[in-house]
């Protein structure tokens, strides 16, 4: 049976009515000049513009065109499963299943051909089993980063989170774009130092 | 002389810092649950997320993955230049020289490979001439219309927009994206009979 158009036409629309609700996901990271919390759709516009300025620290096995689309759609779940802090490990139970029930829902809100397409890109994203999905991941991992350092401390400080946890949740970044590794243990010893990251006794 | 690629980094990470500034940038459009304004980096999502959806409504001489990238970076010129509401016509005088300045300075601080890729969108976004650039605008006409819609009248209504500025506004839908166009009639004729788009006398 060929798909009706307009019913084709009026789930696409119906979609973006949903994902709208995203502007209003709060992270726990601030915005850089720390005036408010960051949410999760404009996140994933910064993710996009940083996957098309780092674009030549991606190996040749990367899709950049593709990494451009999982951006935009990988935090499209938490419209109904919430931003989950990374450093809250009781907050992580059962994220998986929820944010598979949200997957569900609102993938399935769009025509058949696009929901497959979107879901594809959030599964590889989440799975990180691709070049193309751990570039990605890396410049998901990197943005807060850049923003904490910025944002006086950010959800570190806010959070009294750790060296080893920032360390931990940074460690994609030195496999998937090693150039940046550097300046990632320069930016955590910066923020150790100034007391926004905790040291641990050792 | 071969580029100094810490020194690329740098740019590529500085440029990143600057551009979250565009989250602070208001529009006079609400978000669709009318709590507040919707700032320009969230609405870029937002078109990002329209352009993979509605890329079915594309002619063939339309390049998606252009399309995306050309929306993500649309916009990035009210950081300098603010944000023109489309209706205010004193408002939008200087608005080009305004922008042109903005871009010089923004995507200068990128590598100059990056830097010209970057000028090269928005300068194809804001000249219309291609099918690739037609399509973007479309896409940027139609979620004020769909946000407005569901925002009880938004700046619409808020600002005293009519009709006919609604349609002159739109307009670009109809060649870009033919399909849309009854059903961008059916919203303005909503809205007229809701008063949220003033009926001028004929």
């Amino acid at each position: 049976m060929v798909p009706d158009p307009i019913d084709r036409l009026r789930r696409q629309l119906a979609f973006l009515v949903e994902v709208d609700r995203l502007k209003l996901v709060l992270r726990r990271v601030p915005v850089m000049d720390a005036s408010r919390l960051e949410n999760s759709a404009e996140h994933s516009w910064h993710l996009a513009v940083a996957a098309l300025v780092m674009a030549d620290h991606a190996g040749p096995e990367v899709d950049v065109n593709r990494v451009l689309r999982m951006v935009v759609v990988h935090d499209l779940v938490e419209i109904d499963a919430g931003d989950t802090f990374a450093y809250d490990t009781a907050a992580n139970v059962g994220r998986v299943e929820r944010e598979i029930l949200a997957a569900e829902r609102l993938f399935g809100i769009l025509p058949a051909a696009e929901g497959e397409e979107l879901r594809a890109l959030w599964d590889e994203f989440e799975a990180g089993a691709t070049a193309t999905a751990r570039f990605a991941i890396a410049l998901d991992r990197l943005l807060p980063l850049l923003v904490n350092d910025r944002a006086n401390g950010g959800s570190w400080r806010e959070h009294g989170v750790s060296r080893s946890q920032v360390l931990a949740r940074m460690r994609p970044i030195e496999g998937a774009i090693p150039a940046f590794w550097p300046l990632v243990l320069e930016i955590v010893e910066r923020n150790c130092e100034r007391g926004h990251i905790k040291v641990e006794a050792l």
